[in-house]
Protein backbone atom coordinates (compact mmCIF):
# COMPACT_ATOMS: atom_id res chain seq x y z
CA UNK A 1 0.00 0.00 0.00
CA UNK A 2 1.13 3.29 -0.99
CA UNK A 3 1.65 6.07 1.46
CA UNK A 4 1.40 9.80 0.99
CA UNK A 5 1.71 12.43 2.23
CA UNK A 6 -1.51 12.68 4.70
CA UNK A 7 -3.18 15.67 6.51
CA UNK A 8 -3.67 16.24 9.99
CA UNK A 9 -7.18 16.14 9.94
CA UNK A 10 -7.31 12.61 8.77
CA UNK A 11 -4.62 11.59 10.87
CA UNK A 12 -7.26 12.67 13.83
CA UNK A 13 -10.00 10.99 12.57
CA UNK A 14 -8.00 7.44 11.55
CA UNK A 15 -8.41 6.13 15.02
CA UNK A 16 -12.17 6.57 14.87
CA UNK A 17 -12.40 4.65 12.16
CA UNK A 18 -10.25 1.99 13.68
CA UNK A 19 -12.51 2.33 16.88
CA UNK A 20 -16.13 1.48 14.36
CA UNK A 21 -14.57 -0.89 12.81
CA UNK A 22 -13.20 -2.75 15.42
CA UNK A 23 -16.92 -2.52 16.65
CA UNK A 24 -17.98 -4.22 13.39
CA UNK A 25 -16.22 -6.86 13.80
CA UNK A 26 -17.20 -7.44 17.01
CA UNK A 27 -20.57 -7.61 15.90
CA UNK A 28 -19.56 -9.99 13.29
CA UNK A 29 -19.87 -7.71 10.09
CA UNK A 30 -17.49 -8.69 7.44
CA UNK A 31 -18.14 -6.07 4.58
CA UNK A 32 -19.41 -2.08 4.66
CA UNK A 33 -20.41 0.17 2.20
CA UNK A 34 -19.03 3.55 2.46
CA UNK A 35 -23.03 4.78 2.87
CA UNK A 36 -23.53 2.21 5.98
CA UNK A 37 -20.17 3.41 7.60
CA UNK A 38 -21.95 6.99 6.76
CA UNK A 39 -24.75 6.42 8.70
CA UNK A 40 -22.87 4.79 11.80
CA UNK A 41 -20.23 7.55 12.11
CA UNK A 42 -22.36 10.57 11.27
CA UNK A 43 -20.03 11.96 8.67
CA UNK A 44 -20.56 11.94 4.87
CA UNK A 45 -19.69 8.85 2.74
CA UNK A 46 -17.62 11.19 0.57
CA UNK A 47 -15.63 12.02 3.50
CA UNK A 48 -15.04 8.18 4.23
CA UNK A 49 -14.26 7.25 0.50
CA UNK A 50 -12.15 10.92 0.64
CA UNK A 51 -10.34 9.92 3.58
CA UNK A 52 -9.20 5.96 3.08
CA UNK A 53 -8.37 6.71 -0.73
CA UNK A 54 -5.29 8.97 1.33
CA UNK A 55 -3.87 5.21 1.80
CA UNK A 56 -4.27 3.92 -1.34
CA UNK A 57 -8.38 3.00 -1.87
CA UNK A 58 -8.81 0.21 0.61
CA UNK A 59 -12.76 -0.48 -1.20
CA UNK A 60 -14.39 -2.50 -4.29
CA UNK A 61 -16.45 -0.34 -6.21
CA UNK A 62 -20.01 -2.32 -5.40
CA UNK A 63 -18.33 -4.55 -2.76
CA UNK A 64 -17.38 -2.31 -0.17
CA UNK A 65 -15.09 -2.51 2.30
CA UNK A 66 -13.59 -5.59 3.82
CA UNK A 67 -13.82 -5.05 7.67
CA UNK A 68 -11.00 -6.98 9.05
CA UNK A 69 -8.40 -5.95 6.05
CA UNK A 70 -9.19 -2.50 6.72
CA UNK A 71 -8.96 -2.19 10.76
CA UNK A 72 -5.60 -4.41 9.79
CA UNK A 73 -4.21 -1.73 7.70
CA UNK A 74 -5.19 1.18 9.56
CA UNK A 75 -4.24 -0.20 13.01
CA UNK A 76 -0.65 -0.96 10.97
CA UNK A 77 -0.90 2.85 10.06
CA UNK A 78 -1.44 3.69 13.88
CA UNK A 79 1.68 1.88 14.53
CA UNK A 80 -0.74 -0.90 16.48
CA UNK A 81 1.20 -3.84 15.33
CA UNK A 82 3.90 -3.45 17.02
CA UNK A 83 4.42 -2.65 20.95
CA UNK A 84 5.63 0.48 22.77
CA UNK A 85 7.23 0.69 26.09
CA UNK A 86 5.97 3.36 27.73
CA UNK A 87 6.95 5.35 31.00
CA UNK A 88 4.30 8.10 32.93
CA UNK A 89 5.76 10.71 34.69
CA UNK A 90 4.19 11.93 38.12
CA UNK A 91 2.52 9.22 39.70
CA UNK A 92 -0.78 10.93 41.01
CA UNK A 93 -4.40 10.07 41.02
CA UNK A 94 -3.54 10.99 36.67
CA UNK A 95 -0.65 8.59 36.64
CA UNK A 96 -1.97 6.24 38.42
CA UNK A 97 -5.60 6.24 36.71
CA UNK A 98 -3.56 5.42 32.97
CA UNK A 99 -1.19 3.06 34.78
CA UNK A 100 -4.33 1.33 35.67
CA UNK A 101 -6.44 1.35 31.95
CA UNK A 102 -6.26 -1.74 30.68
CA UNK A 103 -6.86 -0.60 27.03
CA UNK A 104 -3.51 0.72 26.36
CA UNK A 105 -1.43 -2.49 27.03
CA UNK A 106 -4.37 -4.35 24.95
CA UNK A 107 -3.13 -1.80 21.77
CA UNK A 108 0.13 -2.70 22.45
CA UNK A 109 0.73 0.58 24.74
CA UNK A 110 2.99 -1.25 27.76
CA UNK A 111 3.54 0.91 30.91
CA UNK A 112 6.91 -0.25 32.24
CA UNK A 113 7.44 1.99 35.10
CA UNK A 114 6.34 5.21 37.08
CA UNK A 115 8.74 8.48 38.31
CA UNK A 116 7.37 10.79 41.03
CA UNK A 117 9.54 13.36 43.02
CA UNK A 118 7.88 12.20 46.00
CA UNK A 119 9.83 9.50 47.77
CA UNK A 120 7.34 8.24 49.53
CA UNK A 121 5.84 6.46 46.60
CA UNK A 122 9.18 5.18 45.34
CA UNK A 123 8.99 1.05 46.16
CA UNK A 124 4.67 1.32 45.60
CA UNK A 125 3.69 -0.33 42.37
CA UNK A 126 0.55 0.24 40.32
CA UNK A 127 -0.96 -3.21 38.80
CA UNK A 128 2.58 -4.52 39.17
CA UNK A 129 4.11 -1.51 37.87
CA UNK A 130 6.71 0.11 40.36
CA UNK A 131 7.28 3.41 40.97
CA UNK A 132 10.85 5.12 40.97
CA UNK A 133 12.37 8.00 42.00
CA UNK A 134 13.35 10.50 39.21
CA UNK A 135 16.81 9.60 39.45
CA UNK A 136 16.33 6.22 38.09
CA UNK A 137 14.81 7.40 34.69
CA UNK A 138 17.89 7.96 32.82
CA UNK A 139 18.67 4.80 33.16
CA UNK A 140 15.34 3.27 33.33
CA UNK A 141 14.59 4.67 29.60
CA UNK A 142 18.18 3.93 28.21
CA UNK A 143 17.86 -0.07 29.40
CA UNK A 144 14.26 -0.47 28.67
CA UNK A 145 14.01 0.72 25.29
CA UNK A 146 11.43 3.35 25.92
CA UNK A 147 9.60 5.33 23.38
CA UNK A 148 6.89 7.52 25.06
CA UNK A 149 7.03 9.21 27.95
CA UNK A 150 3.65 10.19 29.60
CA UNK A 151 3.73 13.81 31.69
CA UNK A 152 1.12 14.29 34.61
CA UNK A 153 2.63 16.79 36.05
CA UNK A 154 2.62 20.30 37.16
CA UNK A 155 2.75 22.84 34.22
CA UNK A 156 6.69 24.60 36.61
CA UNK A 157 8.31 21.43 35.95
CA UNK A 158 7.03 19.94 32.85
CA UNK A 159 8.87 21.94 30.75
CA UNK A 160 12.49 20.68 32.53
CA UNK A 161 11.30 16.90 32.32
CA UNK A 162 10.07 17.32 29.13
CA UNK A 163 13.85 18.33 28.14
CA UNK A 164 15.38 15.50 30.38
CA UNK A 165 13.23 12.93 28.49
CA UNK A 166 14.22 14.17 25.16
CA UNK A 167 18.07 14.20 25.99
CA UNK A 168 17.61 10.55 27.15
CA UNK A 169 16.64 9.64 24.04
CA UNK A 170 12.42 9.41 24.11
CA UNK A 171 10.64 10.79 21.09
CA UNK A 172 7.14 10.54 21.68
CA UNK A 173 5.88 12.69 24.60
CA UNK A 174 2.03 12.28 25.53
CA UNK A 175 1.56 15.58 27.42
CA UNK A 176 -0.84 16.09 30.55
CA UNK A 177 0.52 19.06 31.69
CA UNK A 178 -1.08 22.59 31.22
CA UNK A 179 1.30 23.76 29.42
CA UNK A 180 2.78 23.78 25.72
CA UNK A 181 6.55 22.25 24.94
CA UNK A 182 8.87 23.45 22.94
CA UNK A 183 10.35 20.69 21.59
CA UNK A 184 13.09 20.05 18.70
CA UNK A 185 12.21 18.45 15.17
CA UNK A 186 12.05 14.91 14.98
CA UNK A 187 10.30 14.98 18.85
CA UNK A 188 6.29 14.25 18.57
CA UNK A 189 4.79 15.92 21.57
CA UNK A 190 0.46 14.79 21.75
CA UNK A 191 -1.27 17.20 23.88
CA UNK A 192 -4.33 16.19 26.05
CA UNK A 193 -5.18 19.68 27.87
CA UNK A 194 -7.94 18.67 30.00
CA UNK A 195 -9.03 22.69 31.28
CA UNK A 196 -9.45 23.47 27.81
CA UNK A 197 -11.40 20.76 27.30
CA UNK A 198 -13.89 21.26 29.88
CA UNK A 199 -13.79 25.22 29.38
CA UNK A 200 -15.22 24.10 25.85
CA UNK A 201 -17.83 22.93 26.85
CA UNK A 202 -18.30 25.74 29.08
CA UNK A 203 -18.46 27.76 26.34
CA UNK A 204 -21.02 25.77 24.52
CA UNK A 205 -23.25 25.70 27.57
CA UNK A 206 -22.97 29.56 28.57
CA UNK A 207 -23.65 30.35 24.61
CA UNK A 208 -26.74 27.95 24.95
CA UNK A 209 -27.50 29.66 28.16
CA UNK A 210 -27.37 33.19 26.93
CA UNK A 211 -29.46 32.39 23.54
CA UNK A 212 -31.79 31.13 25.48
CA UNK A 213 -32.28 33.27 28.19
CA UNK A 214 -32.42 36.12 25.46
CA UNK A 215 -35.08 33.90 23.24
CA UNK A 216 -33.03 34.62 20.55
CA UNK A 217 -32.73 31.69 18.38
CA UNK A 218 -30.63 28.83 18.60
CA UNK A 219 -27.54 28.73 16.87
CA UNK A 220 -26.46 25.35 14.57
CA UNK B 1 -19.39 43.52 23.19
CA UNK B 2 -20.91 41.54 20.11
CA UNK B 3 -21.14 38.57 19.86
CA UNK B 4 -21.15 36.86 16.23
CA UNK B 5 -21.84 32.98 15.08
CA UNK B 6 -17.86 31.86 16.41
CA UNK B 7 -16.36 29.11 14.12
CA UNK B 8 -15.78 25.52 16.40
CA UNK B 9 -11.50 26.34 15.57
CA UNK B 10 -11.80 29.43 16.89
CA UNK B 11 -13.48 27.94 20.19
CA UNK B 12 -10.87 25.49 20.46
CA UNK B 13 -8.50 27.79 20.38
CA UNK B 14 -9.73 30.42 22.92
CA UNK B 15 -8.74 27.83 26.05
CA UNK B 16 -5.60 28.70 24.84
CA UNK B 17 -5.70 31.92 24.50
CA UNK B 18 -6.86 32.69 28.36
CA UNK B 19 -4.01 30.04 29.28
CA UNK B 20 -1.35 32.58 28.06
CA UNK B 21 -3.15 35.70 29.12
CA UNK B 22 -3.11 33.98 32.67
CA UNK B 23 0.63 33.58 32.92
CA UNK B 24 1.19 36.84 31.42
CA UNK B 25 -1.17 38.45 34.39
CA UNK B 26 1.13 36.20 36.86
CA UNK B 27 4.11 37.25 35.26
CA UNK B 28 3.17 41.46 35.49
CA UNK B 29 2.26 42.17 31.83
CA UNK B 30 -0.17 44.63 31.35
CA UNK B 31 -0.03 44.96 27.89
CA UNK B 32 0.80 42.54 25.00
CA UNK B 33 0.83 43.05 20.92
CA UNK B 34 -0.26 40.56 18.35
CA UNK B 35 3.19 40.35 17.01
CA UNK B 36 4.63 39.05 20.90
CA UNK B 37 1.58 36.95 21.57
CA UNK B 38 2.12 35.95 17.98
CA UNK B 39 5.74 34.65 19.39
CA UNK B 40 4.73 33.76 22.31
CA UNK B 41 2.06 31.00 20.61
CA UNK B 42 3.50 30.03 18.31
CA UNK B 43 0.86 31.29 16.10
CA UNK B 44 0.71 33.84 13.29
CA UNK B 45 -0.30 37.73 14.39
CA UNK B 46 -2.96 37.69 11.79
CA UNK B 47 -4.87 34.54 13.45
CA UNK B 48 -4.62 36.30 16.87
CA UNK B 49 -6.28 39.40 15.21
CA UNK B 50 -8.59 37.14 13.25
CA UNK B 51 -9.62 35.29 16.09
CA UNK B 52 -10.03 37.90 19.01
CA UNK B 53 -11.75 40.06 16.13
CA UNK B 54 -14.32 37.81 16.46
CA UNK B 55 -15.52 38.90 19.68
CA UNK B 56 -15.30 42.68 18.73
CA UNK B 57 -11.47 43.10 18.93
CA UNK B 58 -10.06 43.92 21.78
CA UNK B 59 -7.23 45.61 20.65
CA UNK B 60 -6.18 49.36 20.06
CA UNK B 61 -3.91 50.00 16.72
CA UNK B 62 -0.36 50.88 17.92
CA UNK B 63 -1.33 50.21 21.64
CA UNK B 64 -1.60 46.19 21.64
CA UNK B 65 -4.15 44.17 24.11
CA UNK B 66 -4.55 45.34 27.76
CA UNK B 67 -4.00 41.35 28.78
CA UNK B 68 -6.29 42.06 31.93
CA UNK B 69 -9.13 43.14 30.48
CA UNK B 70 -8.82 40.29 27.32
CA UNK B 71 -8.55 37.76 29.94
CA UNK B 72 -11.31 38.82 31.62
CA UNK B 73 -13.70 39.18 28.52
CA UNK B 74 -12.45 35.49 26.86
CA UNK B 75 -13.00 33.84 30.80
CA UNK B 76 -16.60 35.60 30.78
CA UNK B 77 -16.87 33.73 27.13
CA UNK B 78 -16.23 30.83 28.17
CA UNK B 79 -18.21 30.73 31.13
CA UNK B 80 -15.63 31.06 33.70
CA UNK B 81 -17.14 33.79 35.64
CA UNK B 82 -19.59 31.72 36.72
CA UNK B 83 -20.16 28.17 38.72
CA UNK B 84 -20.75 25.06 37.08
CA UNK B 85 -21.91 21.89 39.23
CA UNK B 86 -20.23 18.56 38.27
CA UNK B 87 -21.05 15.39 38.36
CA UNK B 88 -18.82 12.47 37.59
CA UNK B 89 -20.26 8.99 36.98
CA UNK B 90 -17.51 5.99 37.25
CA UNK B 91 -15.79 5.95 40.70
CA UNK B 92 -12.37 4.59 39.26
CA UNK B 93 -9.24 6.13 38.79
CA UNK B 94 -10.03 8.07 36.18
CA UNK B 95 -12.80 9.29 38.15
CA UNK B 96 -11.12 10.31 41.02
CA UNK B 97 -8.12 11.94 39.41
CA UNK B 98 -10.53 14.29 38.13
CA UNK B 99 -12.26 14.49 41.33
CA UNK B 100 -8.96 15.23 43.52
CA UNK B 101 -8.13 17.82 40.28
CA UNK B 102 -7.96 21.51 41.99
CA UNK B 103 -7.57 22.96 38.56
CA UNK B 104 -10.84 22.84 37.88
CA UNK B 105 -12.49 23.96 41.24
CA UNK B 106 -10.39 27.00 40.66
CA UNK B 107 -12.16 27.68 37.11
CA UNK B 108 -15.57 27.17 38.65
CA UNK B 109 -16.34 24.03 38.08
CA UNK B 110 -17.69 23.00 41.26
CA UNK B 111 -17.76 18.51 41.46
CA UNK B 112 -20.56 18.06 44.08
CA UNK B 113 -20.75 14.29 43.84
CA UNK B 114 -19.38 10.67 42.41
CA UNK B 115 -21.60 8.13 41.31
CA UNK B 116 -20.59 4.31 41.15
CA UNK B 117 -22.25 1.50 40.33
CA UNK B 118 -20.18 -0.89 42.89
CA UNK B 119 -21.68 -0.77 45.95
CA UNK B 120 -18.82 -1.28 48.06
CA UNK B 121 -17.82 2.54 46.99
CA UNK B 122 -20.85 3.82 48.28
CA UNK B 123 -20.38 5.84 51.55
CA UNK B 124 -16.82 6.51 50.76
CA UNK B 125 -15.48 10.35 49.90
CA UNK B 126 -13.06 11.73 47.53
CA UNK B 127 -11.27 15.12 48.65
CA UNK B 128 -14.61 15.30 50.50
CA UNK B 129 -16.78 14.75 47.54
CA UNK B 130 -19.47 11.64 48.25
CA UNK B 131 -19.45 8.64 46.38
CA UNK B 132 -22.85 7.31 45.84
CA UNK B 133 -25.15 4.57 44.24
CA UNK B 134 -26.52 5.05 40.77
CA UNK B 135 -29.80 5.02 42.34
CA UNK B 136 -29.91 8.22 44.41
CA UNK B 137 -28.51 10.21 40.55
CA UNK B 138 -31.90 11.03 39.44
CA UNK B 139 -32.18 13.02 43.41
CA UNK B 140 -28.98 14.10 43.02
CA UNK B 141 -29.42 15.84 39.90
CA UNK B 142 -32.97 17.86 40.48
CA UNK B 143 -31.79 19.17 43.93
CA UNK B 144 -28.54 20.27 43.47
CA UNK B 145 -28.73 22.31 39.67
CA UNK B 146 -26.09 20.07 37.95
CA UNK B 147 -24.57 21.65 34.67
CA UNK B 148 -22.20 18.80 33.95
CA UNK B 149 -21.52 15.58 34.29
CA UNK B 150 -18.49 13.74 33.44
CA UNK B 151 -18.74 10.12 32.17
CA UNK B 152 -15.73 7.84 33.42
CA UNK B 153 -17.37 4.87 32.40
CA UNK B 154 -16.90 1.63 30.46
CA UNK B 155 -18.53 2.36 26.54
CA UNK B 156 -21.28 -0.54 27.36
CA UNK B 157 -22.99 1.28 30.07
CA UNK B 158 -22.15 5.27 28.76
CA UNK B 159 -24.73 5.27 26.10
CA UNK B 160 -27.53 4.38 28.26
CA UNK B 161 -26.14 6.64 31.58
CA UNK B 162 -26.45 9.38 29.29
CA UNK B 163 -29.84 8.74 27.81
CA UNK B 164 -30.63 8.82 31.92
CA UNK B 165 -28.24 11.66 32.65
CA UNK B 166 -30.60 13.96 29.62
CA UNK B 167 -33.57 12.55 30.54
CA UNK B 168 -32.73 14.20 34.33
CA UNK B 169 -32.55 17.51 32.66
CA UNK B 170 -28.43 17.67 32.24
CA UNK B 171 -27.29 19.72 29.25
CA UNK B 172 -23.40 19.63 29.74
CA UNK B 173 -21.87 16.11 29.31
CA UNK B 174 -17.65 15.52 29.58
CA UNK B 175 -17.23 11.57 27.71
CA UNK B 176 -14.20 10.16 28.60
CA UNK B 177 -15.76 6.73 27.69
CA UNK B 178 -14.48 5.51 24.46
CA UNK B 179 -17.69 6.01 22.44
CA UNK B 180 -19.58 8.35 20.19
CA UNK B 181 -22.75 9.76 22.16
CA UNK B 182 -26.02 10.25 20.17
CA UNK B 183 -27.44 12.59 22.07
CA UNK B 184 -30.69 15.38 21.21
CA UNK B 185 -30.13 19.11 19.91
CA UNK B 186 -29.35 21.00 23.25
CA UNK B 187 -27.39 18.69 24.53
CA UNK B 188 -23.59 19.85 24.34
CA UNK B 189 -20.88 16.94 24.70
CA UNK B 190 -17.02 17.13 24.38
CA UNK B 191 -15.53 14.03 24.13
CA UNK B 192 -12.08 13.25 25.64
CA UNK B 193 -10.39 9.97 23.98
CA UNK B 194 -7.46 8.79 25.39
CA UNK B 195 -7.50 5.62 23.27
CA UNK B 196 -7.48 7.67 19.93
CA UNK B 197 -4.90 10.23 21.24
CA UNK B 198 -1.93 7.59 22.12
CA UNK B 199 -2.69 6.67 18.56
CA UNK B 200 -2.34 9.73 17.05
CA UNK B 201 1.01 9.89 18.89
CA UNK B 202 1.83 6.40 17.90
CA UNK B 203 0.75 7.01 14.51
CA UNK B 204 3.63 10.13 14.08
CA UNK B 205 6.11 8.04 15.90
CA UNK B 206 5.66 5.12 13.41
CA UNK B 207 5.66 7.24 10.38
CA UNK B 208 9.07 9.04 11.80
CA UNK B 209 10.33 5.69 12.39
CA UNK B 210 9.89 4.12 8.85
CA UNK B 211 10.93 7.58 7.19
CA UNK B 212 14.58 7.27 9.34
CA UNK B 213 14.32 3.75 8.45
CA UNK B 214 13.81 3.91 4.70
CA UNK B 215 16.59 6.82 4.50
CA UNK B 216 13.63 9.16 3.40
CA UNK B 217 13.80 12.76 3.84
CA UNK B 218 11.37 13.64 6.96
CA UNK B 219 8.30 15.10 6.11
CA UNK B 220 7.40 17.91 7.93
Amino acid sequence: MEEKEISKAVIRRLPRYYRYLGELMESGVERISSNELSERMRVTASQIRQDLNNFGGFGQQGYGYNVKYLYDEIGRLLGLDKKHNVIIIGGGNLGQALANYPAFEKRGFIVKGIFDINPKLSGRTVRGIPIMPMEQMEEFIRENDIQIATLTLPKTSATEVADQLISYGVRAIWNFAHTDLNVPEGVMVENVHLSESIMRLSYNLTRYEEEHKSGKKEKK
